[in-house]
């Protein structure tokens, strides 16, 4: 295990934890729970290198984002906004943040957020741009940057491909919160467990995913992204191709092969 | 308060009711209550004026649309429509419903339906195109032109924008009706109270959106549906352009800064 | 009631089984339940012949594709794709399973799944790619191909037009099932009863449908699927121009005419 952006000085904290364990499972901390573990530029820095260091290793098998604290996200970091007010600047900013989110998306390997509190604005679009979601019942969603006069903007972007457009809606103009439940029957999060069992879910689900071969979900994952966005047709040529190149690969050659003999794959997954 | 669309005596009550508050609130009131606020030509012709002048209103925060009489809108005024028996009549007709339907999106400020009966064909099309409805646990939602051997495919194109497929296509194809509540846990509508709680829950949620600025809720409101239409990077690229503008204008500089200083935001909303 | 593709010798049974009532009802029903109805070439094919004899039936009013045994069908005949482990074969027949899924939707009548059991990996995807679905709640429903090796990617083109984009990705990544009630409230299939129900509501459903005119609900159906690929603005023009020329026909001149008159249109449907 190590810890990418941990400062030289142990005395320091870094504001990102990033750790890798044995089976390539890249858990990136949010550790700023003091600030409500903000999207500062610095933690959009530094987690886009995390994830570009996700891309780079071939023996990742899987995302999870966390945070320490009572909150996952509040979003963007509002003074340091407030302390540029130029629109060059604010450019930058979203530009930054949105290569972060797009990069979840192009990652190859399933990304889990594990909500365990409150998620705001860009921290509820972080939510919504991973592949999948676990949080805590105590966990609650709002993207509530109208109530400072900013509408969500981009969060509505992960969020309106999350649930459905009356609910986004109503969240974006109002500000309003939803519970870790309403999340879950929304579409917005995969499960929802007490707080104390919120690792144990968010493990059977990572090794539910781990026993399946990397680069099956890769080519899955890929895509899904890439096939919502056309017409049913053009959908069918391209997953129909996918899925032809996947069964040539040895991994699904033996899988099935296990499947007729019944008996478990013999995978190095 | 004015009602712009009531007749110079008295004695004729107008179609449509509209009135303005001091707050920039403005309702339609459907007032043909005793045939079902049916969307005549002459009530899409007024909704359009009444929407055209919300448009011109500078001040306008917000539409409701609401409806007199035990029924919220029966749809297009069949009467009228077996009349003129002419290829080139209904496509005007269904034009102009269109065009209205299209002004609702466009409008700069939100559009909350009030349903407090039954929504028919043209009538659940009307509060699908809405940006956000309220209703009675008294009403109920049907696309059901079917019944009459016409298929509801102009209300299909808004339903089919607020729920999901197999759901909106079980009503086109059967006619059927669904209850207010099951209407919310679809996505047709935000909220289900009891009768007598329907103009709290309304005002409530007004009140809500009022406290918000004007000009960021038009900013959103234009990039959310713009951006629905989209693949995610495009979107992504739309709404960072349009929330790093928003960032620079007054309204959010000062709600960021009275954030930043534990204050309400001053704002002329 | 015919069987088109019963063998001439009465000892074997066919794997497709197809019949047409007097009413214009065909029943598909894979009849292969010891193979748990696999879709293997043979019926793939048994399925497009199928399929097109209804689309060259004047008098065809709807589909139900059912299964007998305790499966209503476990997807590609993995034995088959082992057998011929070559690029070009799996390209034909991911072409041949995403012809036959297209020719469902293109059908000018309602195609209704009536599931009685397991619909596993392309038998998920025949489920999502009907107009409708009728549930067993002993039935259950996972696009599984990850457990071989071969992400679902043609099944998840169908699920992920069906359901929300989190609930597709986590059945896709992780390959587990959801119980007929989830597929219902996540928008996979209609309706949910009791095994001994199934039939009475399958019934209730096509007699509803069966009420309705031929004409209006082939028309319906394609501006449905149409529309739904666009943007809102080209998606009223089509809706608009196609509900125009369905009012000017004989049988929405004559139900519009019967309602006015408040009595039973007489169609022949």
């Amino acid at each position: 295990m190590t810890e990418t952006n941990s400062s030289s000085t142990p005395a320091t904290e870094a504001a990102l934890l990033s750790s890798r364990d044995a089976r390539g499972v890249h858990t990136l901390t949010l550790n700023t729970p003091r600030s409500f573990n903000v999207l500062s530029e610095a933690m959009l820095a530094a987690l886009q290198t995390a994830v570009d260091a996700v891309a780079a290793d071939p023996g990742a098998r899987l995302v999870v984002i966390a945070a320490n604290g009572k909150a996952f996200c509040a979003g963007h970091d509002l003074k340091q906004m407030r302390a540029t007010p130029e629109l060059g600047y604010y450019q930058r900013l979203f530009a930054q943040c949105s290569r972060l989110m797009l990069a979840l998306r192009k990652l190859e390997v399933p990304v889990i957020a594990r909500v365990q509190g409150l998620a705001t604005a860009a921290g509820c679009q972080l939510v919504a741009q991973c592949d999948l979601a676990v949080a805590s019942d105590q966990a609650s969603f709002g993207v509530n940057g109208i109530d400072v006069g900013l509408f969500c903007a981009t969060p509505g972007v992960a969020l309106s491909r999350n649930i459905l457009p009356k609910q986004a809606m109503e969240m974006l103009l109002t500000g309003d919160f939803i519970s870790a439940e309403e999340a879950r029957s929304r579409g917005l999060v995969n499960r929802v467990v007490p707080a104390d069992a919120l690792d144990a879910e968010l493990q059977g689900l990572v090794d539910r995913i781990l026993a399946k071969p990397r680069e099956a979900l890769a080519m899955g994952k890929a895509l899904f992204y890439r096939q919502l966005e056309t017409g049913m047709e053009s959908a069918y040529q391209l997953a129909g191709q996918g899925m032809a190149c996947n069964m040539t690969h040895d991994v699904a050659q033996e899988g099935v092969q296990a499947f007729i003999e019944k008996r478990s794959p013999s995978w190095r997954t």
